[in-house]
């Protein structure tokens, strides 16, 4: 069963990006989830809080755990997050003389919110390396049709003849800033979240600093002086930025679509959608789908930022707000990046003289 | 792998409808697709344009066909939609002598739309009766508890003593008018979707009326004079519905939430959410659920909006961006329903005296 | 000042409606607020609430009002609704005999709910007759041209011909079924709203019901059995209804900008825009005009959807949101019906023929 | 008339703001127009395109102008800009031997939107200079209160005692990235926009890189390599900036909003709202208007990211539907500053022995 087009067998080969929804796989999810108990047992063993002995054995049942999903399921069901079923299981897998040092001084958020950073950092590095190949692409397209004469359109009239490396350019630079834009998001979103019940670590005394950044040090997340639990504005701006990207792909989808039309014909894809009514029919599906994709991010990030009303310590309604809305952001910049590659790839520009 | 919260292993156990979902299958889809392209040659051959023979060798495939998924996947990639390829595999399994007759007249539209219809009519008829039911619970509830007296509160602050009902009343008698307003756009949505590529029936002469009421009337759907491929009202309308009535949930959580605080304990809940760092908590989770499932709706009713202005006789882009919206928000009003009734299931306001 | 672009002294002439933003105005506001206390004064009066010289006191007191706009201001920013200020002014002006009996038993919100009922009132009507001649229009072009022969588009390409009709109908249909949908809101919003500090009207004892029922219809607004404050459904449905037509009419802005493409040419408009770079350019800006009103609507919407969730009895939270969003949803769908008269006032399509 | 609550004379005491409304007022938008103009003749004189004599003229017709502003009107209702009624009334006060120098090489969206950048600059001035004074005065609320002992409420639930620093902290620390990212965002907002017709300087020749950065040099933006018309990735980021900082205070108004409930106490407001049915009341209006902001830019900011996608080199659409946004949002994020600092004024954290 699939209600999002993203997991949809079908849908997903147009608007899914199996390389980003494996970073949103419960499996992916609890891998890093167990990661975090893990090195928070290690970092509290180091600075003396749990013994050596109860980390080196949280560390091997993490390593072998599986999960009793039909109990994790039930314990969402009950909680709203996770955590509690799952440190249950993974206490029990530790056995009764250290499972109670599992999860020690941490709370629920700390847990799910640093397995996000994790799985955010992967989709980082995949859509920057995305984007470099689509500058790349264009880079390339310039050089070899961006001296054809094409007709510039403003407010959808013929204006004066272009080169089209002006249009070109017009989807080029917009991808470039949003790369620079995104080695600032990362640091916002590469952080550890650690905090425990209320965000005061009270359970950890004077550790409470030194294993914050042990933690993170062994995550490969930036320590911070107080966790951000209720402070939402750094997941906003990733997604902002995913939107914002995607909204720079809609518009090259847009012009492609606008230039592919049979009466304009400046475009032309390697291959098109066929229809079932009109064999004729070269359909730019690809662009179409870049606008979709574009239009969609706009509409979720607006989901993202009322969740940044997030009441109090902690928000179970703007969390899981958030939940619904961001993984599917990213899904979609990552579907609209691959979607253009295929579509790059192959499109060229028509001389003048080769037009109907 | 799962992206969205709906077809997530585990969230789905918070926001997801198993029932709801079910109509979104890619298995509901491809049956109602084939029920369609059978019901077409049938009805076809009552009005002389397809040999009868053929119309059973079709109604034959259609009830045993095993789709290549692979195949259609990499269709949908192509196409854009899944018709196309799916038509080619069920004229191949007609076979040559009457597969040329398999979607004689249509277009992927045609299929697509109709599917929709077919299935958002049963989305519709569960709907209607979990609005009944929660109706009746509220009823119970107020016969039980309306006359405890309780606090109103404006503007967050509290403000003159009310009793119960006040409340209780606040949250049926919207549920109430919801399900009126859904009597009147299941008309909107339960309508055949049929015009061939651009809504003229061209390839079918006279007999495009009498087909096209055949049709209907085989599927259990109204007949309309001209087919409304690019006018997206109606399942505009749908999803403003949805968000409506998940609205007018999201608003009795917000309330439950509130009146179930520490500090107000007007209400108290059968079971809540554990923490896995402060054992003495009862978090209102599915109270929490409502609000942000409502506020997910809302945010995705904006994209139905947007993909109004569907361009030309068919838009690749903005019907594609209905896809991702409009099955999302009929299972988050389902699950908003079925939310409401778990935590209504135990839910009673306290007398006064019995607060802390 | 003019932040928005419908109070803007420019660009109100692209984006504005003088008529329904008149029902906006703070004087159309404060006039409809007086009228309330005024019936109500004179319904509690011939229930014996208040005696008939008071009522009549309020009435003529009521009649020569005239606000201190400074006191009322800075009563909106200490109180977040004018109705505290108001009322101390109204009791002033109606003198210390009687004063004390001005809004006996209202509150803030069924004074500022009932007068916005009192002008969406007025605003369906002109939007009802617009949509009505918009419908004529579209009749008329379709009796002139409809038989030319054009191009449909499916997916941006040109898939076959078709008849003007084909693509007249599809805007016209639409908006005939606003019309009709129009029929249904009408009676949500044009509700009294009178309840009392929390809806229980406890002030007017047994004759709450009474004094409702004349309230109401000296207001000419149905009664209902309980005040809906907190109870937002029909407001957004309204909300809803007018981004549904706003965005109808954006659907034919578009179709009308791609066939005005300058390459497409299978429409003339009257008259284009011009450039401050390019004479030559007839810009189809109404068509641009009515797909920007109708993605402002349908981002809009969203707002209403949200304010949903309006917590407990009242929420000052919500119910801002509501004022920031609605009357800009109304004048925009306002504004788009005068834009789409005057695009279709002098568009023609054109015949084959006729075109370069 | 006033549409919309920032410029209505009674609502905008609570939703708007004078000093970056004036940012948005069409005197302010001329004025920058005029200076544009002005600015464009000189660099294009010191370049030899004008005759000196031209510039002087242009300069001083442009310091003196008065604008007939119903022609003006006419104008933006005919064109969708204002520029090509602007020019035509500039030449004609330049006169008729230098008139034609007016505007030279420049289309209308150089002028629109390089006036918009130089407000926006003003914009971001003010509202950086309020976000160091809100960090200021959440510091200084720190300093006093920041040991008072409060709840941390989870999930609606009270968790365990923290400091009040603990929530200040969560309010102050968002701001302070807040500002940080302005300072990048100022970046891309702060640029001239100059491309004549299709964004190549066509007519400039070999002078249009030396005129692009005299005319840069001389409005305080910087030069770019290319225009950017078609490219709204700038100011789309500005507005989710905007949006990111009005949810950083909705965030804190919630929590004082629900930290001033009657039962909860914790915090004590300077004065609050009153009621007109319910003079006891204290209403916490102004952390309630917080929310209502916050949710209005969270709703407005998808509409623009929908602008992104921005048809060809200039989109009539998209390009107005900005308008009909971006002013509000800045309005709405600057009402909220000042919002938060009336509201921290005199807000104090109550010591747990002294609430009821």
């Amino acid at each position: 069963m699939s209600v999002s087009p993203f997991d949809h067998p079908l849908l997903s080969a147009l608007t899914g990006d199996e390389e980003v929804a494996a970073c949103f796989s419960v499996e992916a999810d609890l891998a890093e989830m167990l990661a975090f108990e893990r090195a928070l047992a290690e970092a509290e063993a180091e600075e003396g809080l749990v013994p050596a002995e109860a980390a080196a054995a949280i560390a091997s049942a993490a390593a072998q755990f599986s999960p009793d999903m039909e109990a994790l399921r039930a314990g969402v069901r009950q909680d709203g997050v996770v955590v509690p079923a799952l440190v249950r299981q993974l206490r029990h897998a530790v056995g009764p003389r250290h499972g109670e040092f599992v999860h020690f001084g941490a709370t629920s958020q700390d847990v799910i919110d640093t397995s996000l950073a994790l799985r955010l950092g992967r989709v980082s590095t995949i859509l920057s390396r995305r984007l470099e190949r689509l500058i790349a692409a264009l880079d390339a397209l310039n050089a070899r049709d961006g001296e054809i004469e094409t007709m510039a359109h403003t407010r959808m009239q013929a204006a004066i003849p272009v080169p089209a490396s002006r249009k070109i350019r017009s989807w080029r630079d917009p991808l470039h800033r949003d790369r620079q834009r995104l080695a600032r998001v990362e640091e916002e979103i590469g952080v550890l979240t650690f905090g425990g019940a209320a965000g005061t670590l009270e359970k950890l005394g004077d550790a409470a600093g030194p294993v914050t950044h042990r933690l993170a040090q062994a995550l490969g997340l930036h320590a911070l002086p107080r966790p951000r639990h209720s402070e939402r504005d750094g997941v906003t701006a990733f997604a902002s930025w995913l939107s914002l990207t995607t909204g720079s792909l809609g518009k090259m989808g847009q012009d492609i679509a606008l230039a592919a039309q049979s009466e304009v014909g400046e475009v032309k894809l390697a291959s098109g959608g066929g229809s079932s009514a009109m064999p004729h029919k070269v359909n730019p599906v690809g662009a179409e789908t870049l606008i979709a994709l574009a239009r969609f991010n706009a509409t979720l990030v607006s989901g993202m930022h009322q969740s940044l009303v997030h009441e109090n310590e902690r928000s179970g309604a703007a969390w899981t707000l958030e939940w619904m809305v961001l993984p599917q952001m990213a899904v979609a910049a990552g579907a609209a990046m691959l979607t253009a590659e295929r579509l790059l790839d192959g499109l060229s520009f028509n001389a003048r003289g080769a037009r109907a």
